[in-house]
């Protein structure tokens, strides 16, 4: 890096995205992505004439997209913030908030909070999660502190229900908290309504899992008008134009079909089963997920190593060192087909091995 | 606002785009957008096929993009960084080189450094442009801070030479350096070809304005290997994904037709030089603009006047309030009719009020 730079920066360690490896075809699994191709209404926006009108700015106010998603949660616009992909909600709120009073998050969890909390110069505290790799609850009560929780947790899947969500919510009164909701359409419950009863809540999700929606970069959140107010500040203090005009056409077309995208979710729930099923046949400790993808470990094969030789046959899952998960692999949740095609694999590396 | 943000942020002003009004159809000339589509490769690339793949996360290297960039201007992909929009590399490099030793920029400049200066504290100094709106080149050299030009200057159009420019460069080698040649290609001399000799500079160009895309959010930089490293840590520390997968794709299928954007420079060019000679028929003090809009202004009539009337005969242009420029309005330059049509309404204008 330069020498020019700032040097609180010189220690900053950044988020590493899942590989994408261009040496072959993998049947990827490992970075959550649907199996599903957005829906008719998206696939036939996306056209010349909508590209013609690029050469125009897009609505910075994203009214239209923030329209469409309010309808389908029954929301008011005014509760809801878009953003390019819900990594800049999170990246927003840090900022906004990590430097009131500190941060709390799990040690266990999405990777990018440890990031904003170190980019920030945050004074952040990862709280460690039970042997079982579930939240403890109490532990996130009255912290004093910006509170962070991933609902479902990633890498795990775990979820929270609903009631010890409002606990956490409404001990926190003067603090804000947000929930990453990224997977919350695989069978968690949301929090969103709660954004009535609690000023404090910023309830995050994103177009990137459940809505086919990875590579159009989309996510929102749902939140009392002044946080909401907050955002955009933040928002329009350096990015104002941050969604461009076909992934917001894209996301306004996805909205007018969310039927298409709960029975979608319905299959991976499905698929979902059936791996987990698969794998505890094989002897897999697999944890209680209720999103797209499984979090398992074998005391037959170490977790590097199945993740090796699963690559060397052609399926991708994501795999973490970290000293606590490094024997499980994270496994997304695809279509059937390639679900089959994974517990084949594994079968045959099992075999292999003994 | 909330009462759970960071109080450093009570104060903060955000930036203003270009206003977007709904209420009937405009010829505007209010944003400095082209009046020319994309070119045909981008229109066919925007296309159900790639929609389906929205389902993918986008490349977090934006590989091919950087390469299609790099071949055009004859440099290394290494010296090419990508970003959601210019002002996204803007808001790197106040955050990484701004709280070094401070920052320098124009009084009269693009409105968002200012904003980028207060939101993350930096300690900045807006340098007064000349009574005739050029830039003091002396003011820039050895300021021992992170030095901030657009080049050619916005609102005023104004360009420096390339010699100009490199004496800046040389004389600052502790700090960074960031043209913003949002607008070069309207007749000014891009400096991208210093950085070959300089690490510290940052070269800062966008397709939202000679390349007709401002709706898709691309920008790009040129710098030394090292400056990029640094913005490719904040991004993978904010939004790894920051550009989405039909942005990418529209951004490689623009940079293999790069002569059909030349030409529409050359329109845009002689479009200017037309508005300019019929403006300064009509007495208007019109500065000399490289850039793909005009900075004049009557004194026959007030600026917020002349804006308010050409509104109401449907033209948009950008009028700012700030005292030394407000008699001024910036006219974007589009079409050929459409700066007949202003031309028309601006000698009515100024035929009503006689």
């Amino acid at each position: 890096m330069s020498i020019f730079k700032d040097k609180r920066f010189s220690s900053l360690k950044e988020y590493t995205p899942g590989e994408q490896p261009q040496d072959k075809k993998y049947i990827k699994l490992n970075t959550n992505e649907s199996p599903y191709s957005p829906s008719p209404a998206v696939l036939s926006v996306i056209n010349s004439n909508e590209a013609a009108n690029l050469k125009l700015y897009s609505d910075p106010t994203c009214s239209e997209l923030k329209k469409s998603i309010a309808a389908v949660y029954g929301v008011d616009p005014k509760n809801v913030f878009v953003s390019n992909g819900s990594d800049e909600i999170l990246n927003f709120a840090f900022m906004l908030y990590g430097n009131v009073a500190g941060a709390v998050f799990p040690n266990i969890s999405y990777g990018f909070y440890k990031v904003f909390g170190d980019l920030y110069g945050i004074d952040y505290k990862e709280i460690p999660l039970l042997d079982d790799f579930t939240v403890n609850v109490e532990d996130y009560k009255n912290t004093g502190k910006f509170t962070v929780l991933a609902n479902p947790n990633a890498p795990t899947g775990i979820a929270l229900s609903l009631s010890e969500i409002e606990q956490i919510v409404a001990s926190n009164p003067d603090t804000a908290v947000l929930i990453d909701e990224a997977y919350i359409d695989f069978g968690g419950e949301s929090c969103y309504k709660l954004i009535d009863k609690y000023s404090n809540l910023i309830v995050c999700q994103t177009f990137s899992k459940s809505r086919s929606m990875a590579g159009a970069r989309l996510g929102f959140c749902f939140a009392d008008e002044e946080i909401i107010k907050d955002l955009e500040l933040i928002k329009y203090s350096t990015n104002p134009y941050n969604i461009n005009r076909l992934t917001a056409a894209a996301g306004v077309a996805a909205m007018s079909e969310n039927g298409y995208y709960l029975d979608n979710c319905q299959k991976i729930i499905e698929n979902r089963d059936y791996t987990k099923a698969e794998l505890e046949k094989l002897g897999f400790w697999v944890l209680d997920s209720k999103a797209n993808f499984l979090f398992a470990k074998s005391d037959k094969i170490a977790g590097e190593e199945l993740y090796l030789k699963l690559k060397d046959k052609g399926v991708l899952v994501r795999h973490f060192t970290a000293e606590k998960i490094k024997e499980f692999n994270r496994i997304t949740i695809g279509s059937r087909e390639q679900m089959e095609f994974f517990v084949a694999a594994v079968k045959e590396i099992l075999g292999e091995i003994q």
